[in-house]
């Protein structure tokens, strides 16, 4: 067996997680296309051609860097290294770093390898302009219409945020690969399942679907002292009745891993003496098995039409926002997974279990054999300064990672 | 009888109405102690000089008009000339002009008055300040406390709001009366009953108190894909669950003249993916009985408590903004409106109805005995540029006003 060298990492992660680094709430700020995002990229280039990778920029933006063979398939791992404003610094950026140490250690241990192996590091994965751009482009998936019309927050567009990193927006329909064999990607959990279960390792197999309706359920404005109950359209209620018969409707409805959100939520005129005559609020539905998620999605509206009805609101639903299919990630990836974990951990430290968020993987296993590997999120904190990693199940993930990189890439 | 002229009526509130009106959106803009609430006030006192009535305005900014023995109790009637923002062309107003037009009237006819009639506008009803100032001025009951500290929304002290009109804060301590002997107002319902009703006129038994509690729910935010649903402390959740519960807590706890309404809610950190961590919400408990107003503001409270206690969630109430406690008016001043009701319209025209709203007599009460007559609301709306009452209604009352004045000043 090979071992990592944790103090390698350790310092790598420190060093690259000085781009975009606010020092005063110690938030990592490299929003994709960013200055700091592309500082961080270059610095990625710079290590790993020291170390004697073949290493290039394709034309989104992502780096790869090669170990082995120059021509075939490869074997590839990584992650983004763009993160959210005020961002935390494992999420992605963690993905990237073990997947140079785990290379940089197969180098050290100077094995003949079958398949080359490629570190990547994906751009623009956090949805500046709607999430997983580099590998969406590199899986041939990018959505032409998406391309020309995405802006940021601020009201950027893509190809000019693009454009000020010298790429042109176009050659994302463009950079597509065809020569990836395998993918492996290693991600902090970014929630709790894990830690409340004091296991160190997630092995993950499917990746939750999510859908996005936008509800607006209109009744009408009226003084609070004047209107009595039996004559008010408060759109309030309707949600009340609605949302408090959402665990009723996960029950019968979704799987296990069936999740139902109603995170965003405005009150018109939101004035505390005056019923509100409106309630926008924001649905996002995830499951890992796209009929139950359809199931939940089509209950959750028969339950909020039922309501409207009964109460005399109008409804509006706004489904702009689409909807993302689960995905199965390759069973012979997470077999090689889950030996090599028995190895290393032994059985009943780790998990196989699904994602609740959206990763690269899920766009990658479209082209290539693609598997993930969890490590816990203390407090399954993420998307914050707050998000933390202990150093020891970082060294366990990577040396998981590190050996089914060799067993993929020599056999 | 002596009939008042609605034609005059209708100039003169038309007139007045010039004052802070938006050409574009046909709302009334005379907040309390602005320009245009002055020159309104200017204005009337004009008129009233003009038409021969003994003019003044106090310290406060209340404006008078007398009719009859210049010595001895009056019997009083008038609302209002400040608005709300963007407000109504009848709020308020509509009962200073119907109580000038019913001195007039009964100027017009010769009488000889027992006791005289004085017309009132009181200064900053709508609550720049907090509301009802010049009423609670007249009737000895402003807090020093409050005077010395309160601000408007844009920051602007009272004591600074009054000094551009050339009045002095503390003066409001000063300027109570004790030589009133009866008050009437009267006002639109701002509300729907009567109209749902076929009802032309109210008479006003009691006004409703009112309890404004805002509740502080604290879970924890989460990743909405990351976090099952039975690791979650989802704010919004135990915000659904009390919400759902308000039917049956009015139904058990409230009169017929309860009424409870969460106006203003804000979901944290309101981002789609985020189970919201936190959600504050403001509870505005109304009820004309004030034994039941405390049992439903104390069943509520309950509730919250055990649905954050269940959920283990954090449950903060901050009761800063106090408690209104309900007012019944005077029965003999009502009992004289019923039978003026019944001579003037007929049994089946009029009901004898709470408000829901707070007015001036609430205040007046505690120095005079005081009465309301409402007339309806088109639609319920008020405190808006859409708020509209017929004419005929608008007549039909200020007749109403007229007789009871002149019954109560020669009897």
């Amino acid at each position: 067996m090979i071992s990592i060298n944790g103090h390698r990492l350790k310092e790598n992660l420190e060093e690259i997680n000085n781009f975009g680094l606010n020092e005063v709430t110690q938030g990592i700020n490299r929003v994709g296309f960013g200055e700091d995002d592309f500082k961080a990229r270059r610095w990625l280039m710079a290590k790993m051609s020291k170390i004697g990778l073949r290493t290039w920029m394709d034309k989104v933006g992502n780096v790869f860097g090669r170990l082995g063979p120059e021509d075939g398939e490869c074997i590839m791992s990584g992650s983004h290294l763009d993160s959210v404003p005020e961002g935390g610094k494992y999420d992605g950026v963690l993905g990237v770093m073990s997947a140079l140490e785990s290379v940089q250690a197969i180098q050290d241990a100077n094995i003949d390898l079958k398949y080359a192996i490629e570190v990547v590091a994906f751009a623009e994965e956090e949805g500046r302009f709607g999430g997983m751009l580099g590998s969406q482009a590199l899986s041939g998936q990018v959505d032409p219409e998406w391309l020309e019309n995405s802006k940021d927050v601020d009201g950027i567009k893509l190809s000019d945020a693009m454009a000020s990193q010298n790429l042109n927006y176009k050659d994302a329909l463009t950079s597509g690969r065809t020569d990836i064999k395998q993918f492996v990607e290693i991600h902090i959990e970014q929630g709790p399942v894990l830690e409340k279960s004091d296991l160190s390792i997630g092995i993950v197999d499917s990746i939750s679907g999510t859908s996005n309706p936008l509800y607006t359920i209109v009744g009408e404005a009226n003084h609070s002292g004047t209107t009595p109950m039996h004559l008010r359209k408060d759109a309030s209620c309707a949600l009340f009745e609605i949302g408090a018969h959402v665990p009723q409707l996960i029950k019968q409805h979704g799987s296990s891993e069936a999740r139902l959100t109603i995170g965003k939520c405005n009150f018109f005129p939101n004035f505390p003496h005056t019923v509100p005559g409106k309630v926008e609020f924001s649905v996002n539905i995830r499951d890992t098995d796209s009929d139950k998620m359809d199931s939940l999605d089509a209950a959750f509206l028969r339950k909020a039409e039922d309501v409207c009805q009964q109460g005399g609101f109008a409804l509006e639903v706004d489904r702009s926002l689409g909807r993302l299919e689960p995905v199965s990630l390759d069973s012979g990836i997470k077999n090689v997974l889950v030996e090599e974990a028995e190895k290393l951990i032994g059985a009943g430290q780790y998990t196989v279990m699904p994602s609740g968020a959206g990763h690269d993987a899920q766009q990658m296993q479209r082209i290539a054999k693609s598997g993930m590997i969890f490590i816990p999120s203390q407090n399954g904190v993420s998307h914050s300064p707050e998000e933390f990693t202990d150093h020891e199940h970082i060294v366990q993930g990577t040396q998981l990672l590190c050996n089914a990189l060799l067993r993929l890439a020599t056999s």
